[in-house]
């Protein structure tokens, strides 16, 4: 379909506009780019975007890092783009459709119960209309999906366990099932993954358990589902409304079925890794390090004359090669100096820089293994770096360790920790525009929730055994970027001096960082200590799994500050 | 009335439970003793409870600092203590009250429309029903009451170019009037003040103010107030719901009127101190330095054989002589030794210690000038201070100079400067049970909103020439209780080299730090450099206030740590 089309469907079914989102009925997960109703419609292909589309116009939204790419794909005619940074699209029509009366039709698979019913409070001047059939052909591609188990040995936990914990808290609430949402808790309930998505193993589905545990498995046929809910009229069913779609809703009304708005409990079970889980992390970080440190040195022999791609390539064939390799586990940034100062920058071949001396090159990639996700960002000096680049890379390094190094009591929010990583950075004038971390999930998605560090909804408290990345950047537009990511475990510190309980941090990831990059001036005797205590733990840890070549390059590139 | 004549009367009206709180109608303001309820029905003499009484039973809710003073004050067969550290008591009777079928009455002079609203969502199962007349009769104390005007030359705007600020307001809402709710606001815009509060020299009063900038007052005769609304039928009216008596918003529904729930916008204004203020403001804090200089002398030469109440009024003396002084901006906490582990301990004469060698005392304490109110607290060792004493003193003081020192973007919540504060004392595994900072108001309220800095509640972000004090402390219970509070300004950081607009500390507090408690080796080189600075600054702007002993004293006390 074509704006134009939709636009006269609007007309012939007399409503004003629609809202079109970038989202299938699985709200908030990755879409295939053939589910991407954003760019056909519009053109434009960032991964942030949602249309207000009326008659004789139209509005997309979109965040700050893709204001240019935004007014390059759109045909200024057709489309005004909105920069809307945090901003949702139920506040802008709070404060720029106040006086209209207006008609405005929507998806209901597309928008959760939460938005919609806060539209519905805030603008009592717009009557909202469900449109389902409006777009629905396209919500999902119909292509084969493998589904696949994943192991007991990788997950720790098995399926029979995780839903006796929903059973128990079914118990609790009284409910007499619950309506699973999240496909990452439906994945992780029921130890499935498939090949939908080419980075994220996650199964696509809604499951419904009830309280015997019986699982009920929805991948597409949503008449079923309908089947399945008609048998618990009058009954107390769970359902997370804040990332449950408004047709579920709907059809739960529809049946005369009690709605207990209830956070999906998985959400939270997930994101505190089991023993085993962990233990399997450590090994996917010793075999993801050693594909860096292959890359690294590959990288120092063989720069001149190579590309951003050619970066790609390597690290993709390097971790290919290792043992319970899946996939990567997001598009690999690879973008050298001023390709490394835009934030989500994946380079293609229009864009598509050589190496050359005298900049950076800021490397974020990671892997999908069996026994866990990894997520890295390395900064690599290729040539001489300037005095500018080692101070900036300095004080980027100073907020790392002032955040892996912090301790915290219990219940501190991400927002508190993202400041403590923020305040080397402030304190010289400078700053960045993203997140500090973001939870990790396992042999799931890359960005999990709930837990969080950023300055922007960040509420759930950290707590022992959730897997964040930390990762506080600079970035000198049409320059250079410098990014240095770790992942990290959320542990309780032992400290027997301590009064209170504290949580802290231990480092997962395994890569050194670049000393070319460091000024030892402008670190403290801590910040030194950190830094050293962690190379030499890279080696330690690595050494073993590397050639003596390679031994020797990493013993030099860990050895400690001079 | 008593605890039981109240149950009785529960009874003869067919009323389950009541809900009594400290408020009057002025939500959220300080109560003079006479007003207090909750002590005359329970007790409890707190400065935080509320009572809720069924007809055998009744919950006093307070908080942890509370818990032993609620225990020991009331009686256990007739009142049940519940400690709810930042639940508030709707969330309680959610918990707890679910399952019932309950009529509640409530004072709805004595709540806000936001609390009561949240009553009736939440907890469906309970019918709440108004009781104005209950204990009508108490709600505020009938003593005469003298009101005086704030002078310009003090306050630096004029009432009618306040009333003016607020015309645009309500012309750019499409107001026909806002019924203002909050003392300080209407103090504020009326530069008028008055005796009622012991150290608050707050205007108590409501006051209605039309499109055109015409006020009208009401101090007691609500009466009155109702007569005015009556010529506002079908009119847009603001209120801000947050903040006004439930009563006020029934009879303005009453009359017809449309509300309009918006902010108070006068209390962001007033937090925004004008060049003016912040003029005077840097005088109280000369005398005020002045009056603490004399004080810290007074206490090396004479300490002994004094105690706490002693100190109370030598304070108390050595400020009544400086220009402006017009009373206290709060109760002067002097804590000794174990006394100074209770966060918020007043000595009383059942309590008061005498000081002696080798432990410490904390004295925070504050004065209302008409040009500018103060609050400072010092920790002065008595005597040689232990090693251990000396470690905490300079941790607190890390965390001082943590947040002192900091730079922020504008938009930067009191929830992250919180966190900035508290990561030195996290790191060695302690904390404090208490905000950081709290805004303070011009010859106002010592403590005001609508910023903050604390790990609660802090959403509103700092902005240039607010006020807040800054005031980490430590507390090793049955020993000592440590606190560093000095207040500063927000102020727009001028580094040439900065990239972004950052907002940083201005500490306007003159009052030198107890050299004896700083191990210097524990601090950073610019942290003894914030140190050195500070005590220059004191020094210089105090010493030509002083005679030539005096000068001398201080002269020490500021010299550079050796």
């Amino acid at each position: 379909m074509t704006l134009n089309e939709l636009q006269q469907q609007l007309s012939s079914q007399k409503i004003d506009a629609c809202i079109i989102t970038r989202h299938n009925q699985f709200l908030g997960q990755d879409i295939l780019p053939s589910e991407n109703r954003i760019h056909q419609l519009s053109g434009f292909s960032g991964s942030a975007g949602t249309l207000l589309v009326f008659k004789d116009k139209a509005y997309l939204f979109t965040d700050g890092r893709y204001e240019i790419q935004a007014a390059r794909e759109t045909n200024p005619e057709q489309i005004e783009v909105v920069i809307t940074n945090g901003q949702s699209l139920g506040t802008w029509m709070q404060n720029n459709l106040r006086e209209n009366k207006l008609k405005i039709g929507y998806n209901p698979w597309c928008h959760s119960v939460s938005e919609t019913d806060f539209w519905k409070r805030a603008l009592k001047n717009i009557e909202f209309v469900e449109l389902p059939e409006l777009l629905a052909d396209s919500l999902l591609d119909k292509k084969e999906v493998d589904i696949f188990e994943h192991d007991i040995t990788f997950a720790g936990v098995s399926m029979d366990e995780k839903i006796s914990l929903l059973t128990e808290f079914m118990k609790k609430n009284q409910l007499g099932g619950f309506l699973l949402t999240s496909c990452d808790s439906v994945s992780w309930l029921l130890n499935l993954r498939s090949n939908c998505l080419p980075d994220t193993p996650i199964l696509r589905a809604f499951a419904f358990v009830n309280a015997l545990g019986e699982v009920s498995l929805f991948t597409n046929d949503f008449n079923q589902l309908e089947h399945e809910l008609k048998n618990y009229k009058n009954q107390n069913i769970g359902l997370d409304c804040k990332h449950a779609p408004r047709a579920l809703f709907s059809l739960m009304k529809k049946y005369k079925i009690w709605i207990e708005n209830l956070p999906d409990p998985i959400q939270a079970w997930k994101a505190v890794k089991n023993p085993i889980e962990i233990s399997n992390l450590k090994q996917a970080h010793l075999r993801d390090g050693v594909s860096l440190v292959r890359l690294l040195i590959w990288l120092e022999q063989n720069y001149a004359g190579k590309t951003e791609l050619d970066v790609v390539q390597k690290i993709h064939e390097l971790r290919q090669e290792n043992t319970n390799f899946y996939s990567e586990s997001f598009d690999t940034i690879a973008g050298f100096g001023a390709n490394g100062a835009v934030v989500h920058y994946h380079p293609q071949t229009e864009t598509n820089l050589e190496l050359k001396d005298g900049s950076l090159l800021l490397l974020d990639s990671g892997a999908q293994y069996y026994d866990g996700t990894t997520d890295v960002t390395r900064t690599i000096a290729i040539g001489a770096p300037t005095p500018e680049m080692i101070r900036d890379y300095t004080l980027v390094l100073k907020s790392h360790i002032a955040l892996a190094t912090a301790c915290f009591p219990e219940g501190t929010s991400g927002l508190a920790l993202d400041a403590i990583a923020r305040a080397p950075l402030w304190k010289c004038g400078k700053n960045y525009n993203h997140g500090t971390g973001h939870g990790v999930g396992f042999f799931l998605n890359v960005h999990e929730g709930p837990n969080s560090i950023s300055s922007r909804n960040s509420q759930t408290p950290l707590a022992e055994n959730m897997i964040t990345s930390i990762e506080p950047g600079y970035y000198k537009e049409n320059h250079y970027g410098i990014r240095i990511e770790n992942m990290a475990r959320v542990i309780s510190c032992n400290n027997p001096e301590f009064e209170l309980p504290m949580l802290g941090f231990e480092t997962l990831t395994l890569v050194p960082l670049d000393k070319q990059l460091i000024d030892k001036y402008l670190l403290t005797r801590e910040e030194q200590d950190w830094l050293n205590c962690y190379h030499q733990q890279v080696f330690e840890q690595l050494s073993p799994l590397l050639n003596p070549q390679e031994q020797n390059w990493l013993r030099q590139a860990c050895a400690p500050l001079d």
